[in-house]
């Protein structure tokens, strides 16, 4: 036999000082106390629906087939957008539909897609669906209830777009979508986008105060303190310092510019 | 059948730095490896008792019966004051006497509850009872151990009680009694002491620099940025701001007095 | 029938803000669902491989045996250092040899070792050996596959030691290894040092600003705000304050020497 404890995984903008994430928690093994749930993180800056969709990104991939992601980032709660449940690549996702999913998925119509019903003559808050309303739904999902049985036939998701790099012959210009806890600058210039453009030339990269030539494979491929460009574990351009941090060492932030310039030919 | 794994939720101040909170999952483990740890929240104020039981009234409810709830925040360690295990409305309670759950339950007599033995000769530490007496004590009621086997019978608790608001022709006089992660100031007047009072007439709340009308059901019934007054999904009186920090807004903290004025009647 | 899941802890730098420890738990989950999943924690200080055994020796003997251990904190990533997986003691353990497994099990020759083949022409990322590499080792491992399967037969770690108290007709002299989310101000000097040389005389420590006389069992053995000296929950002596902070007391930080001063006889 096979079978396994279903995982769900909890992405929201809680923290961790609070009994909110235990009252979801709660809630979802009173629903089926076999549940596997994996917390990706509760930090996500308040109301930061890019951020999530960001770090979800980072996780989602390394999950099986049939995962449940419960994301709850919820700045219009009680207001007029939809709850919704879906299922896009065979993953399952359960939250708000405020632009994330689209984000997340880089779609905007995902595999199957329902509306959850919001019962506001039951027990349902005004302020926390992330208990009432999502938890539980996640929790059925991952128990083999069918995604059709939760709600009411939907498609679109509320469109929302990354932003992306300018590629022209000046170069590529490109925005730090993300700085990590470790200082590292993570941009939305791709690995394959830039394979496009630099075959054979030389590089160099202009971020905050740096000016860093060339792209390495890994940190320690420059000595200790010092900073460089490549391609880190989620295949985006990054700009990073050997055992330190690039965004104080570079004065860098989230929406800081990194402009890329194509010298000639190494060759 | 419908076995499943024992749940334990775990709440203390031990920070999530350290590897305290590891230790006293080993230990459970050890005994039970079946069981279903729940993280709370181990960022409780150091020995901030009437926070630790605020945070778990808001989740508590939301586990089913037979659940163990494992709480430490024990500025008194190695002091006089009791180890406890204690059953009440069909939940499962360990840890130290010292108020806490006299707050947590709003009784002194809980349905059920036994001394734990502290058995100095042993290899008790009189340092972290939480590793060395409380979690093995949650781990075996979490399987079936009898609560009347892990010590003997007692029956009153420590005495603590929430300060209550005052409720006189003036209007309702409370505090803030939490500040939660979005800055949301969550008093101590009920929604039932609310109810009685100001049934179809105007009101006004004044709560640091804010002056407050009326009650509104969720967060965007009024305009980003702007400050109302609601009924959290706790049922107390909330201040907040929506998609901001009432805290910040309205310079409010714990221990920040709410005054509310009923007018003449609406209609 | 007693199986039961199988446990892998896992402590890391990686915080707990961005998808890095979701996308490792969702790599593990993937090989085998079945696991229990125990953070330690990820908020070991940026590179800190030192804080990281400390932190890790605090829990690793409440775990039962034949527990993994995945511990990445990994300043090297991508260099020449070693990848390993080793049993020591009936535990298990997979991460960088970087010092760190020395440090923890205070030996250079564990029980049995293995190297772990770091094969670069496949999806294995140059910047995160956390996810590609170690946390499949820690899950294969943790679901029976054998040690020797995962790479190839090695012997010695790379070396690190715990810098010693210097013990001398003068006294004790030790440093300040750890200080704890409590202020708690952790030293080097063990229970077992101690004993050999306190038999029956006075006791004065100096350390930061304080001098402490003494060595009590516990916090309450003094007045609420009045430090001490005694031995913590890891055996080690410790400076603490009952109900306070003794790094903020008595200006104490990791590092700060202590000096123990052995006076006439008590009798």
């Amino acid at each position: 036999m096979d079978r396994h404890n279903p995982i769900v995984t909890l992405t929201t903008d809680f923290g961790t000082r609070e009994g909110y994430v235990g009252a979801m928690k709660g809630m979802m093994l009173g629903i089926n106390p076999n549940l596997t749930l994996v917390d990706i993180t509760h930090e996500v800056q308040v109301f930061d629906v890019m951020a999530a969709a960001f770090v979800m990104q980072q996780s989602l991939q390394y999950f099986h087939p049939g995962t449940v992601h419960l994301i709850v980032v919820d700045p219009g709660v009680g207001s007029e957008r939809r709850a919704v449940a879906l299922r896009h690549n065979d993953h399952y996702f359960v939250g708000p539909d405020n632009g994330l999913f689209a984000l997340l998925l880089e779609t905007e119509t995902p595999d199957q897609m329902v509306e959850l019903k919001v019962d506001k003559d039951q027990s349902l808050s005004s302020t926390f669906h992330g208990r009432d309303l999502f938890a539980p739904a996640a929790a059925r999902l991952a128990s083999g209830v069918p995604l059709e049985d939760l709600g009411s036939p939907a498609s679109h998701l509320e469109p929302l777009h990354w932003a992306l790099p300018i590629d022209d012959e000046e170069g590529i210009r490109g925005w730090v979508v993300y700085v990590d806890h470790f200082g590292n600058c993570i941009t939305n210039i791709s690995r394959t986008l830039f394979a496009r453009r630099s075959v054979g030339r030389e590089v160099t990269g202009y971020a905050g105060s740096g000016i860093i030539r060339n792209v390495h494979q890994t940190y320690s491929d420059v000595p200790v303190g010092e900073a460089l460009m490549l391609f880190g574990s989620t295949d985006l351009l990054e700009v990073a310092v050997n055992q330190g941090s690039a965004a104080t060492l570079l004065h860098i932030q989230r929406g800081t510019p990194i402009n890329i310039v194509f010298g000639s030919s190494v060759a």
